[in-house]
């Protein structure tokens, strides 16, 4: 089960934020002057800026608004929420670097930064969770709702979501109420991390840290993905998945078999390979 | 096949409406006293309204609305269509029941009227399903296209859809042009009511009331899921399903074979039960 | 692998566009005036404009601008790209074609140019590539964010995708940077082309002409769909699929089997046979 | 002191209310036919509604709304005042008559309608007025501002205002809280009915049937303008001026002097003859 | 000339305020319950801030803002001001109850925060010239030209402003770059504090505390407005005016004569007597 | 009268407009070094555009744009214009140059170019007179309709108006329908050039070359100001006025005498001399 999750105000290591952030001030400059049609982009949401959680709010106040929620309001919020506490913008800077680490389609800081909606829809949901845990639910479940109607993302405002997480491409994922992400994990467009029934209760996955789940995998159930496993695009899982293993196929099966499965030491979550279970999965037979 | 669909001008529970409405109201109002950032959404949405059928239009218009087809104009559709058929209305109100009694994450009816993706697409679908009735095909069609796009719900305006429906989530959703979705049915998100080629004609699934789908299952073809039937999450099914049975896997096997396949008592588009059959399904081996 | 991408300035079949266009007016004037709701509509997208590339740019900098991407800017992106380049305009026309011959639920030329969201990302991925071409990446990059927050549908600016292309329903569509799509390839919603890893260079799927993909299916990594084959709905698919096989399943199998697979003569892209291939998939067992 | 303000109630005459409408819907359809850049604007605001109080409201709400006052609750209120009370409507109608008939350069009943800041201002206080009468004044009063922004007019929703009105130009006029207008009353822009200090009660001019007021001229105090009386432009007026007498100078000065002033026979209001007066102006000397 | 402008930095009497913004909220309150229409536009507006300050950055924000001056850019510039500048509030304090108190048709504070349009150009002007003072004059200007804009009052960023200033109806206003404008002035609408050419340098009005300067009065040049005069409505001064001396027409001419003068006791500015003089206005003789 | 209004069609000085736009640019990029908050504006409105043509119909087409006419469309209809009419754009330079010149508060080209509603307003007015002249009227008058909303600036589209126009603050401005304004006149705000009466045909002012009017000033009736005049602020003027004369008063005498008036050797429409005349206005006796 993960452990990781980061401790509400645990001091920021500001050195980093603060570098990541002159990253992302230089490739916007750098943008703007070789692109005019972008700069006015580029400045109203990075270059105007005095810090990221500054450019943050903004970008995703304008982005979630509507006419019934003003971007005022939601700037507002957004702007109290990361300046306050402090593990929401370490979390967002881990966030970034894992994006520009483990996503070879990710040029730049600031390319995640404007336009992932996986990170944007994450960072908003650690704001909501936040409105969630001070007791603030209607204000949390509204900003859930943007959010889900945005970015096609739908994360519970309840549910917990440790750091260094990469949502790629992001549309359709969703995370039930009771779920648990814990650090360093990636998980691909359309993956539902579900529950079982109209029970309420503890009722979702606990997702360890260092896992990678491919597309469109659909995780039912209060069941635990070990640290470090791997679960197969398209899979369907309702059952425990073992640390360092693979799953795969609907309904999934573990690679090596039930009794012996394989076991890999790189952490799949921040590796992303995706694929190199092929050879061992014995049925698959194109 | 279903044949619960609600006859057209059915006279609704008014009382029902009124006792739904009256909480909505209630529930919207403790929660705009507790958060004063809330309180104007509240009360734009829901409490300077008189009528659910006002604050549903209103809502759905400024939701809908674009640069090309404004929210007033919408609204006065919407108006139009919620204030002339009562059918619509008891529709909203046994939806608002579905997500409230069903999904242990829907806090309160008014939660699900402002916030459910599934809830407003659905609404918004009988609108254009009305539309489509009355010939009016090609506003219909300009209303599904903005109900996509902004729910990522793509139902088609011809499809017959009963009342009592839960779409949790909602995003992903496909429900072609000849199908039909009996009453008190669930269905999650990622869900595909597929036809199967180019050929025109009634091409799409019947589901039978009380039927419970799966995330992400695909069910593709001119087939009937029979009533109380349960299809589980990522199946691909292009064959019948018998009713009160479970369909699993890709492609669909049915728990307890086919033969003899498991019949289950309860109605699954009810109790939301997604997973017990795992224990009857016998080469699930994780 | 599909070698029909069209060479940039080709000129254009004007014929062929000014019919399609003329047929666009058409059925736009008719709507207008059975629909006087959606009339100003129809002026506003359609029939104020002296071209095809006109509305189509209109149509696409309303609904893809936000508050700090404003819709003249767009307007003026997407007209100068269609003014210059005829290959985007027969590429549209080829498209308008693709929805109209093979979906049956599409009732008319400006249904599509109006309503699919399918088409409509295309079009405007189309531009996005052609900026990224030109090595504007930023600017391609910031107009494929947006057709992802407002459609769901995700096409890295750098694939190449071919001419008379369905994307049918589209949400979720995954497209990675290096994959390409041939000629006369229908891709239904849910699909991914997806990479293996975090390693960068050629790692996405090579789509030849004619391919169908049915919903949801996932293939990864840089591997062939040969000319003329079909994948069936929720397929995982991680290894070649000979040119008019079918395959099927997660993992996923060639229908017919590993050895002497089925081959169908037909161009499933175009005739959009989801499901002939029932009766031959054995272990389809309900 | 006038008489002739509208009783509330008063049944329409709905021959003519629907000539007129007619009328602009005539004029709308011409227009659009002979210029499709206007025809979407033509459609929305005129040729998709049933009558002009739909065509109003539509056209009021999306004029006056903002960010924090909506459309769909503007439209909403002028709908809900224009449908149940009659006397609104052949206000409307009288002053679109008023236009076309006393200003050449109003080309049509439509152009009014549409483009007209006195008519749009003066239909909208109308219904801020029957707010106030209703005792909901903190709603009149934001509806005041509005239009005091749009359009720079400012009429206190108290003030009383008669049919067959002329606001012609319109930007800057001021109207305080007890001012009456009559009926058929021409007034230009920059003119001030003003009070007198900061005591509060019965302090703003009585302006008399048939009143024709030059631009910028501004009338101070619980004065009386008789009936058929004319203002000159840029005239200060601070006493009583007696009915079918022109008032002009700063301060003003009754043409033919205060003991024998000229008498004019025709309704200044109605013939709009604004400088006729000249001659007999004794010391205007250039 | 006036010396009474507010030292930058002085500390608010915070009790004035905090006792101010309590009437606001009261006063909002009240209305939203007795007004669920307004409700919304209350608590977005007021009900949901937690001092002025922001409330009056929020609505100013969204007053002024544009399609290329987004509100979150403005609302940010707003609150940076008022917080950081005591003196602003206290002068946006001050500028309220002069409208409470001098203005009879001002009915509550609340009704001057959200609807007077003179008080809001005030506030945002004074943000403006403390822009200007920062020498950040190109924002400045843009500032004032949204002012301009949407308020119809043209009052130049350098312009000095004191405290208590009432701009009454307040279209028209225009108070050019090196007018200077005393403590306790009102002002109405459509009156010009203008320069003399086009030579540069100190060539508008200086207006001293206590004035009163009627509607449309033309006041041009650097000349002084001695403390406690009087203005009449439709003026044009272009020489001194004594101090509580009182003059009125085109061109001004004083009240009792060049030589003796009528003095009056009272502050006109304060007092806001138009119109008590014309008994002595020996040739106003209608 | 003035006979030196633009040819149509001539051909511009493009160096001269070349040199201005150069200046633009280069004040945008100093001022958006300078103030990153203003850089996004400066950048969308100036600094992303290839010609002064296309920034002035970007602007122009945000400004003026409404819910039912969109930004789009007014663009479109702008940048046609300026592309296809030189003496539109040596026009513009031509404004841009005398605000600059004559107004001692304009700091540089880009701050009349972006903030002068004046120039604004008259560059749109003159594609609403090219409309007109084309006899596309409905479109002509919905155009002016805007520019009176949104600058309450009044330019009847029929009004010929010359080159190196100063329309300073601007606000209240109306031209009327037959009134002609020649090269390089002054016009202050509150300024009408008004008709005299309900009868159609030729019946507002025509102004001669260099003519400067102060504000305030109304001038009724196809009357003539002749070349290089001068109408004093306040004034009302119903009566010819001699070339080189100065009019001032309500009603507006000749400085000097009627017999014997004044001539001034400079054009005071460029020299901008506002008040010069007062000590020869020999009952102006504060």
């Amino acid at each position: 089960m993960p452990t990781g999750l980061p401790a509400a105000n645990t001091v920021v290591a500001s050195d980093d934020e603060g570098w990541v952030w002159a990253q992302i001030k230089a490739e916007a400059r750098r943008d703007a002057e070789s692109e005019p049609a972008l700069a006015s982009y580029l400045y109203s949401t990075i270059l105007s800026h005095s810090s990221l959680e500054r450019s943050l709010s903004f970008h995703l106040g304008n982005k979630l608004c509507s006419s019934t929620l003003l971007s005022t309001l939601l700037y507002d919020l957004f702007l109290n929420a990361f300046s306050s506490d402090p593990s929401l913008r370490s979390a967002a800077v881990a966030d970034l670097r894992a994006a520009r680490e483990r996503d070879p389609a990710c040029v730049s800081y600031s390319h995640c930064l404007l336009n992932y909606k996986g990170f944007l829809a994450c960072q908003a949901h650690r704001v909501a969770h936040l409105l969630w845990r001070q007791s603030r639910r209607p204000l949390a479940l509204a900003l859930h709702s943007r959010i889900a109607d945005v970015f096609a993302v739908d994360i519970h405002p309840a549910a917990r979501i440790g750091k260094g997480i990469l949502f790629d491409h992001a549309t359709g994922v969703v995370v039930g109420e009771t779920a648990v992400i814990g650090n360093n994990v990636s998980i691909l467009h359309h993956v539902t991390l579900g529950g079982t029934g109209k029970v309420g209760g503890d009722r979702h996955p606990k997702i360890g840290d260092g896992v990678l789940i491919g597309a469109g995998a659909t995780i039912l159930g209060n069941i635990k993905i070990g640290e470090g496993a791997k679960v197969g695009a398209g899979s369907v899982v309702l059952i425990d998945v073992p640390a360092r293993t693979t799953a795969v196929g609907n309904p999934a099966r573990l690679v090596g078999g039930k009794e012996t499965p394989s076991k890999h030491e790189d952490v799949p979550g921040e590796s992303m390979d995706h694929t190199s279970f092929i050879s061992e999965w014995s049925d698959y037979i194109i």
